[in-house]
């Protein structure tokens, strides 16, 4: 993990007390909320908080038990067993994080059962072995709500093992810190960008399957500062990001127009 | 097996009965029951009773014959054959619990059928070779009748050879004796849970696909014994766990508003 | 083969003598009934009886050709040939018999064709090798009429090389006969159970997918034989692996209190 | 090949003499007819009189291109090409049958086009080699038209480079002289099978998916040799053989009373 | 490349002229036609008009980029590489002929993108180089325009990058000289088929999938010079070779009686 | 990388400095634009431009993680891990290049979410390793916002850190240009096939899935140098490249007579 520097985040809610209660109960959570609206940032943060390593696994649909746990590879004519992610993050005591966990297969998914409950343990059928699990080790989740279909769900008896937490974008002001923070853009411009941001989200029927997160006015932002003019980096970031729709893309041009300046002084 | 402390289990009906009538007649056992209503430990709990091993299976769709009964690997240059699960179990006499059995699939159930008929033998035929299986080897199949699809339905032939046990929540009084046993938490805050989860249960038309288990309220007063409110705690290990829908949780969150107080004293 | 104590089985119709008269004319044989009537039983009789061995195959989706005829395995470094169960019970003079035959794919089951008609050959590709097939070799396989689908269905070509019994659940005293011998209950109780699963046989629109078999009664006599009411043991052992569904069971119940007593004397 | 006695073959219109000119022709034949009428019989037949070696494919879904053509095989260490049947057919000069064709992939069944055109050439793209087509190799493919669907049809290209024979049940005469022939059965009772036969051919709406075949009364004959009364063979071979249907059992079982004797004499 | 004898081809339109001007050019060709109409024999005409190596591959479903490009394979316990048929094209500077190419999965058919574009080069990934396309490099493909469904269309990227050539049936003269020359026959008997084949395809709700080819006729012909009826030839190469429905394969017959005499003289 | 030699490209508005100043900020781009107008060119035009390395990586449903990230492979007895294209494109600092993005499967492209955030790192699972990404690298992915389906479409979560570019035909001028430079032919012709381009462009309900690409117009000029006139030349690259359909192509083949000369003098 070559990332040691300190990772900046800003609460929204409560959701760092709840994390840390969980934590120290040992059970495991589910974060929910939009793309982009910070949830990997948090988790980055809450394991320098707590201190524990975080290890990561983007979760897709051909995610196997083996992916996770390990298997056997051939090394030299002789076949060595390889640890999977969640057999290492068992072993450092390790936060083990399950990024869009709804996209695995269920019964991948099941692997986690007898190590969130009152067993405590991962057993490793191809090696016949049981682990204890330490007392540091915890279990993440996190998807957004927005994507689910009825194919695409977290099965009852994995959710009834989780502490819900739900994220949203941040306030206004939060918001306006971050992209300060993160970009060094100039605070009007910055609070032109998150009122911009704020009013795509209110839209009633935008077309849009999802509304424009932190992510996309932190690249806006980025953007300007490369040297674009503000209305064509949202145009780029916004925009065109969220839609290939051409009239969904004008409408949004026209709100870009209405909210940010032709250029940046 | 590192699990060898006491498990603890509170019955509900004639569960312990009939289960161990069957083990001494060696009939397979079938339990059925929501999400999180104590099936895996009262399984481990019986297999203390009887002095037996205990060897678990969770199912799913992925799950081959080969993965219950062996396959051949490459070893140092040579192929060596390794035994499943379900061939170690039938050696060690244990009980082979099959957890969530309906997410396999029926053609690789059909492995357990000469082990639970009067036949009483394993044939591994890529060995050619068949093992007479000791009387104390039990199969214990488990599911969910909820969850349970036309897809995802077990065979006739597996059915009609099971001893079926139906499993539902605690009663008010062994739930409450549950909550404080397993949490220390004082127990006019855990009757206010059992009450509020019993609500849950008996709401007609919630909109969940599955009521509030044992498991969310052990959850919930875990989550108050690490200092989060009441209320907080049941809205993210209930409320939240059971649904992404906006105004179920708020509806939830209501009931939870009812039953529980703001504050633990 | 460890299991040389004789089977007990008690006839319900001319199928002793239908297929001695096949095995004698080397014809296939196809057994059909229901789940739990005695076809498995039935043919480990007829084994001993023609004193012929007996292979046993229990069919599934994933069941390859390569599966039945033998495959190439690496073993020391070496390729070596294994032959499968077909060409195991050709070799041996035995009977091979197909366990729910259907639930094999049908171009899986073609392998059986040449082996079946004028030809009486097996061609092992693989081999570049033709068998000769004894005249002990004998193929029989069942299935259960009422789970036929219709993308589960034999080929007329399969289907026309066999000779057809038809199995159904013995008569009464036949089957009392069976209970009596296999578990030792007394008479009376019996004779109960058998009026028992009659009568749901007999039921018009039950809900269910299949009736009673004569397995779920002898396990319910079997129970009893553990110490569980007869009442209750036919609840577990019937209603409840008939179905998951309330209403049904509590019907199957209410049959069970008319049909059987409450305790056993 | 080890069967080298004479096969018998009955013939019933001209397919002789088109299988002949086709074959001097070096042309590729298609037989289309239903199950049990004798079309693998006649391609060995036509196989010996022209003293061609024949080599029989039975298709499937997961036949594939290396399975016809050859693959490389780990043998010690080292990899061994292997020919597949087809490229053994085409080294011999033999005649290489395709039995139900229709079952493969149209895509695996395309290897034969550059066989059977102008072209007369097997390319082996693994061994980067082409062989030259020898005089004597003749591909024959035979299925059944009542069977085959709109997702499994021989391509219109495949098809258009055949030669079609159209097979049907032979005539009365034929029919019976093949019953005496196969069976030794009495001339007396053979017609009668064969106007039984007939009878259930003529059937305008039986429910059957296909009629009885040749190869029913055969095994009716065979059945009868072996002990069993002509009308409980005949329920055993034709009525249970053709149908799962109640119904349809009871109504080809009332035609088997009409058509044959109690008993033999 | 043992099929050194000059090939027969009759041109029906300016299809050398584009072929060789595309070839000169370097860009690639698609022959679009219905079945057995000479797409393949036209692609081995020109490829030896212009000199140049020719190398086909029947493209399938299963067909991957590895097959087109090269793999690893296990010799002697090293793993070597192995060119496949396109970079063994690109070596050679050779015509690259994907017959049927609809039937290949378009995103394998994207390897020949960077071939036939701007860049004329080939990245084989997996060795990680870039080998360059010498100018007689030329891919052509061909797709019968009838068979196309929505499911099997090549990508506008890879029509947008070709010069399209469209095929029919020849014409009435060139179709009897084609078989004249292929066959001998006598010219009028060969008018006569061609004048059939003429009508079968002026039909306007024939039933069929497609009309009888050249190939179908030059097929009859061969079959009539095996000794069979001008008749009787037809039914078996046209009818049955273009239809299994039999009231079809009747009005094909009618035809049939009213264009080609009874007998050959 | 053999291809040293400059690239030609003509910008058709902005996306030179939109490029530009999001590869100074280290953001990802998201080409989007109909089929052959030259996406592909510019990004080789740009890595040119800001001197760095380019890996293009042509997307499929069968592409994986392990495609892009890498694998062990088995070299003389040894596993050895290989890079895959990804992983060397951040050793190299390089422009790693996603052609049709929307044809893999948005699993797999997940791979590249903590490349592009602010954690800009690669883990890869299988060596248990973490590479830092150095400011060079950049990801860069192109579709045609045509083609895209609900089933074939990025994920908000992928979108929403891409600043996206919007590509559409050049403007008549531009296209005269590059013709005139690519092919060399006089400047009136190309001026018609701009013309006759655009009027395809324009035409409302044409029945075609795209309209006429600068690509299929610099192969009509490349076929007219290869001596093939005019409007033979654009019916071949034009009419009969865009379309199986006859009437649709007798449509464009009547606009070819309006803006094309017969020949070429």
């Amino acid at each position: 993990m070559p990332s040691a520097s300190p990772v900046s985040y800003f609460p929204t809610a409560d959701e760092v007390e709840i994390f840390s209660a969980a934590a120290q109960q040992k059970l495991a959570v589910m974060l929910k909320g939009p793309t982009g609206c910070g949830k990997t940032r948090f988790v980055e943060y809450m394991a320098q908080q707590l201190g524990r390593p975080l290890i990561t696994i983007p979760c897709h649909e051909d995610l196997t038990a083996a992916d996770l746990v390990g298997r056997y590879l051939l090394k030299g004519g002789e076949t060595v067993w390889e640890d999977g992610p969640m057999t290492r993050a068992v072993k450092l005591g390790a936060i083990c994080y399950l990024d869009e966990v709804v996209e695995a297969r269920s019964d991948t998914i099941v692997v986690i059962h007898p190590l969130t409950d009152h067993r405590r343990e991962l057993h490793i059928d191809r090696l016949n072995q049981t682990l204890n699990v330490p007392d540091d080790f915890m279990v993440v989740v996190s998807y957004n709500p927005g994507y689910q279909s009825v194919l695409k769900d977290l099965k009852e008896s994995t959710r009834q093992r989780m502490v819900g937490i739900d994220f949203d974008y941040p306030g206004a002001d939060v918001e306006t810190n971050i992209l300060v923070c993160e970009t060094g853009l100039n605070e009007s411009v910055c609070l032109d960008l998150v009122k911009l941001a704020g009013a795509i989200r209110r839209l009633d029927s935008s077309g849009l399957s999802e509304a424009a997160s932190t992510r996309t006015i932190v690249a806006t932002a980025r953007l300007i500062n490369g040297g674009v003019s503000p209305r064509r980096a949202a145009i780029a970031c916004i925009a065109s990001a969220l839609s290939d729709d051409l009239e969904i893309i004008a409408g949004l041009s026209e709100m870009i127009d209405n909210y940010l300046p032709e250029s940046l002084r």
